[in-house]
């Protein structure tokens, strides 16, 4: 029903039906949108791109959860939001000036490396908010993930897999292992493995905080920790497709009860710390294959692998004072997409034709139609 | 002979010849029983298909061969053969459940890894045996190798490599690392490096544990440390075929001499621990080259660098407390199968072909006396 | 000019003349000589292949370049010299083995890894010079990177990559890993973090030695840290292609300031190790993209990325001791040869036809040319 009526031209009628068209209108990939704004000028399309570019790091493809998203990191904090945007205008510049393919520019698929490392360069700071010489290493770190984005991807697309967030993956993990803790001009905080032998276990678990914690790793995603900023990004995530929002809490959930019986530290479960590898597991798999419920159970196994998974290279990076970050989701993520097996290879969706998962399981409902009369016929 | 007599049809004669006809029917890949039980119920299926499974771990593929090692690890200690059987069954019916290509999973592909680190899990915890909670990641961690063979099978095709035991490495790491050695519920012993700077060196090498370990060596690829269950492996690697067996042999030999030259612990030199990459390492080359004395130089080298690569990955592995288990056989044994040289790319059997080293030897000769005809003629 | 007067045969004429034709027989990649010595006897090809290999270590092949650079060793220190020698005699006899491809042996494309692994095994050792038993794993770590090479070249050059140094940087890795700090046959120095927080950074940088440490830079890439032999390995590079020695001599300069901003101890600016990693950074973008100003800057940034990388390495194998080699400029090199923008594709040469800048430059202007007349007519 979602799908059907915004394929049908909308009479115009009564105010509930005008509601419904504009809500309609706004969900899904908003290509009416596109289209319309491609013959209006440079910043206000380059606006259009960096929305989209926003709502990328959480695998949606739509400007108003964008700027649902932006809105969510204001309110979070300022400082963190100026740098992000900074960080997405130096990655889709760069590959402007690159001249990487224009669809893929104005999709918004070279900016959200960028924006997360430079999001997470300001968690990671120990300088302080407002700490202008952060802006530096801001640029370049968004310029390279386009550097990077653009020589993974003729290595990755031999398997069609999405170069997804290897970039920012890389480039976080190389700024904090060459600033370090005690640089002069770029001090970090140390990450701290999860599992560490503090002995917070004899305290009970406090329930209402780790369901907090559940909904805080859909917003730890934009390194969010507070409650009103991570609904807002769940909004932004349900504007897109109600599917991948389910998706991206039971990822969390799934997850962060994964980590309460590895003993992870109760302040990583508080703060969805946990969550959100869980989380991004779940919506990869939500997002690249067909909805059923073979693909369904493939999804939680996805979370389940892409927790334990993150639990294992943050203590193993820990070591070396580094953050896991999203690498277990990715990693974990793109084995995913590589199943070959015979049951599941006819629900994945080709890299470049996927869209919001109603819209796929709408085209796939239709082909499978066709395809039904015409072997009928 | 060996093989010449296998492929003529077997008239009843004397008693000699029946114990040589049961002899030629056992050894090999048993063709004949894989066509015969075909038609059988789905649990006497399964069981071949696990039996195959066992032999796999060691390049074999030999039902028999597969029960005879069930049985050394039923003698080295009935709990880890229970985690083993189960890894396996995990991950073969995760293979089944995903769709895996039926040949595939019925010649047992699909479940050495499985069983591989099930029985690491069995032997790194620290909860003693009959720990039942252990049977918990053992499952999962059987169905996690399933995924990833599913995986990385199409990345590695391309190239004709074979999966092997990539696997089994990852998922034992990462399940180290997950659960570390203090966790409540699955804790685990630490991995030594071999190369750790205490003095165990001022006494001399005990000669006869030295031999005792090239043995063990074998043995280890099962994670067994006992005389007999390792003289029972090679038994089996025996029955399968004896070029393999002297491979086997060679290559812990020359792993063991190499380490006692790198200055390693007397306890990984007795224990075997320093010979079963070694082994690994010379059985790859064995079973994917066409025996010659230049594959028998190279499956030497592949030996001597499996042997050093494992000195050297335990080291740098051990700084976190992780084992180096075989990854160091793995790689030097996808090397080898990648080499482009004009002088080995002869001898090499494409991945899909590969049988016991005697058949092999036998189609290639066969072939080159057919081309000899042809080009005489 | 350069390259247009050595295509037209020479006829004889004054002193100058001939000065200058002598001189234009000597730079590039002296082709006739290569003609020339094919129907010499074993010995004299297989020192050209060699002189044609040390070259080949800094991107050039020219067997004068060699010839030069090998000066600069022996000047540095003989013991050095000999290991290097060694180390490329094992390797490239190690390639004629195994049968590799004639035309790739003869131009010394398989002797530099092995030179290098050579000089960097002498470096770390502790062992003091003229310590015999070091030829073992000379000989032994050389061969190792022709094998090494021989399986990385089928899987690189599905993307037009080069081997380039991947086999150097991981041999040496795993030899230094593999052999520690107190082995009692092959002891080594550990290699240091050049983060470390140790606070010499009171103290005010030295101008002229941090000028000093640009050039050393250039020598540092066969492990020379005095002024003399880097400025001879210089000249080789400039008998080469000037264009290249001005690319080395920038990415020094720009990662030793890189260097110098990330507060990188001071004895790493002085000798050079700073920037090394930027040479070989910014000769790649060199040597594979025809020389224009966008790929100008393309090098700068190649060098920056390479100095940051080198850096964020050095601290994380720091941990564990080992050092960084020239990863980072193995990496970000071959990264930037991936590179899918418009705006680059163009410039870049297929691995194979790769010669010197000025061939490229010459070839291209030519066939720009034919191609404007061509549509012109």
């Amino acid at each position: 029903m979602w799908i059907l009526e915004k394929n049908t031209p909308q009479q115009p009628g009564g105010l509930k039906q005008r509601v419904i068209g504009a809500l309609l209108y706004c969900t899904g990939e908003m290509k009416q949108l596109h289209t319309h704004i491609q013959d209006k000028s440079f910043p206000l399309q380059l606006s259009e791109w960096c929305l989209r570019g926003i709502s990328r790091v959480i695998l949606l493809n739509n400007p108003l959860s964008g700027a649902l998203i932006l809105a969510a990191l204001l309110l979070e904090s300022p400082w963190q939001a100026l740098l992000g945007m900074l960080g997405l205008l130096a990655s889709t510049l760069t590959a402007i000036i690159l001249g990487q393919d224009w669809e893929e520019v104005s999709s918004g698929l070279h900016g959200f490396n960028g924006m997360l490392v430079a999001l997470l360069m300001g968690v990671f700071s120990s300088a302080g908010d407002w700490y202008w010489w952060l802006l530096l290493p801001v640029c370049l770190g968004g310029a390279t993930t386009t550097f990077l984005s653009s020589s993974l991807a003729p290595v990755l697309e031999r398997w069609d897999l999405p170069v997804s967030v290897f970039p920012f993956n890389t480039v976080i993990v190389l700024y904090l292992a060459c600033t370090g803790t005690s640089n002069p001009y770029f001090p970090n905080y140390p990450a701290q493995p999860p599992g560490a032998p503090e002995s917070t276990n004899h305290t009970q678990l406090h329930v209402p905080q780790l369901l907090q914690g559940m909904v805080l790793g859909v917003g730890q995603i934009f390194a969010c920790d507070t409650l009103g900023p991570s609904l807002l990004i769940l909004g932004a995530v349900f504007l897109f497709s109600p599917i991948l929002a389910v998706h991206a809490l039971l990822g969390s959930v799934i997850s962060t009860v994964a980590g309460t019986y590895m003993s992870v530290h109760y302040s990583f479960l508080y703060s969805g710390l946990s969550g959100f590898n869980g989380a991004l597991g779940c919506m990869v798999v939500g997002a690249f294959f067909i909805f059923s419920w073979r693909t369904h159970l493939l999804s939680i196994a996805s979370a389940l692998l892409s927790a334990y998974t993150d639990i294992a290279l943050s203590n193993l990076l820990g070591v070396v004072g580094l953050p896991a970050s999203s690498w277990a989701a990715t990693l974990i993520g793109t084995l995913m997409l590589l199943l070959t097996g015979e049951n599941l290879k006819e629900y994945r969706i080709p890299t470049g034709k996927v869209t919001s998962p109603e819209q796929n399981l709408h085209s796939h409902k239709q082909w499978s139609a066709a395809n039904t009369n015409a072997t009928d016929a």
